[in-house]
């Protein structure tokens, strides 16, 4: 692994495309850069457009675009070793996460992601739910002397950091976490998701689980509302959601209460709503024409791709945390 | 010809089942009486109903569930002639019109339907609808001795009756007519349709036609409203619509302008622009994990099944025509 020093970026979607965009501005610190996904089309797409907007900071790197089934660990393996990766960063499908986990212990490389697992045909897992899956495998990164940041996106993920902060710098001690994200953009579409469609609105539809009190507390979605004065955003309406730093923060915090908190339209809850209630959400397979078909993997189909989002996107978004506590 | 003196009826969904009970009251009048579906269990289903509740006038009389694929005209043929029947009810789906009418003039019998034939894959055809392909076989059932009468249900149907009535006894000119529909029951479930919802929801995506001052108008659906006062179920909102009786009014019938118009709630009609807005209703294959999957019919299978909602059905219906002319 010693003369390794390259970096490999799996999954070229919304959140692909602006990892590329970011590392691109570092290339001189990441060495190298593979993007590998599905569509090696829209691998080279993200490359051209970060040449264009003049985000190469060292044009002397090399960056490739490559197909792989990130499903398959050893594809995952093989084009680890072909691009000479020291460090995987995974933001295909989360469905993929333990494939890529085990393709960078199998090749030696660290590996980082944004979300959590889940198995496609499987809501309402139980808390904390990094337990299910990601945390079994910490013996062997650590035997494997490889380094696993699991969801270190902006929420989950920038907010864990907030919290580490508060924890270290600013408080003695911690009462309650609330983790606040609302996107007080337009994108000017009907109805749109602004990362896999799938994933998003399944996260949505999932039951919300919280930490209080010492236990997980389960309630249907939508079922916890409040209002609050954001920074930036003015005043929001947000309901209590299921997320990953919940399930992380409550078992490395010592806290009384960690909750999660999301801003949606009375327009979006209404749209979601009607999909959930005639059962365009779906996650089993109703038979149509002799076809099996997923309602959900129906409408991701349908609803406008989130790579075509950023142009008209308009407005401000605002993430962060309450903690309260004791100095 | 002379020795049948029975009733084929095509067909068995929530309109078949309810024409099982009607003309089992008649029995004495249509002779045996053959229920043939693609699927048997609904016909028998529906001979059972029919004699549980009383239904059937003549106990003499038979009453027969059989399977038949109305698309196949050789088999619609076969079934007159097994069932002996003089009259064929067509109660299927209107894609089947146009086989079921071959059936009848290959067997030799007089047919009913109660929608205009539609092509699986278009919408927005030409006014007026029944030229398409109906009338077009008018001299051929003239030949063969036997009677075609097309679309007479409630509406289309009842209601040109209504006008015809009107023009022969009520007035001596008729300046316009308004057919009016009004469902102003509940059938207690977030979303349904009253017959099948692939036709149902056809009909209310399409463009609106109606005639005024000689000429076909195309407007889009839910462009025109009004409100109005109905006897039995007061004001309501009924928007412009395109329907079959358009079609063979304005051809028959000397007026000014022949519109139709049904009521539409807010919920009604906030569920019907999501579903189209977000593509739900599409006519056109996507595919979806290597499966053609057409959009408007993955909804039919989620969406309530008509023949379940007479159970919690209450409430009131006004269907009917405004005619204003001269006497």
């Amino acid at each position: 692994m010693a003369d390794r020093k390259n970096l490999l970026v799996i999954g070229c979607g919304s959140v692909g495309q602006a990892v590329v965009h970011k590392v691109a501005q570092h290339n001189d610190e990441f060495g190298d850069i593979t993007i590998a996904s599905l569509h090696k089309g829209k691998c080279e797409q993200a490359i051209r457009s970060a040449i264009e907007k003049g985000n190469v900071r060292d044009p002397s790197r090399k960056l490739v675009a490559r197909e792989l089934d990130a499903m398959d660990a050893d594809a995952v393996a093989r084009a680890i070793e072909e691009a000479r990766a020291d460090i995987v960063i995974n933001v295909a499908s989360p469905y993929t996460n333990m494939s890529v986990m085990t393709g960078c212990l199998k090749a030696g490389a660290h590996y980082l992601d944004t979300a959590v697992y889940e198995e496609p045909d499987k809501l309402n897992q139980p808390a904390p739910w990094y337990a299910l899956h990601e945390w079994k495998r910490k013996e062997e990164f650590e035997k494997a002397g490889l380094t696993c940041i699991l969801s270190i996106g902006c929420d989950p993920g920038m907010v864990n950091v907030f919290v580490a902060y508060a924890q270290k710098h600013l408080l003695d001690t911690i009462e309650t976490i609330d983790i606040m994200d609302v996107n007080a953009g337009s994108h000017n579409r009907f109805f749109a998701t602004n990362f896999d469609p799938e994933i998003n609105l399944r996260e949505i539809l999932e039951d919300v689980i919280y930490w209080e009190d010492g236990e997980w507390k389960v309630i249907p979605h939508h079922s916890m509302k409040r209002t609050f004065n954001f920074p930036e955003v003015g005043e929001q309406t947000v309901y209590a959601m299921g997320h990953e730093e919940v399930h992380s923060l409550a078992v490395n915090v010592p806290a009384r209460r960690v909750q999660f908190w999301m801003g949606f339209s009375d327009h979006y809850i209404q749209v979601f709503n009607t999909l959930e209630k005639l059962g365009l959400l779906g996650i089993e397979p109703v038979e149509v024409d002799g076809c099996k078909v997923i309602p959900i993997r129906l409408l991701k189909k349908l609803l406008p791709d989130p790579t075509t989002l950023a142009a008209e996107y308009r407005g401000k978004v605002c993430v962060g945390d309450l903690v309260c506590g004791e100095k």
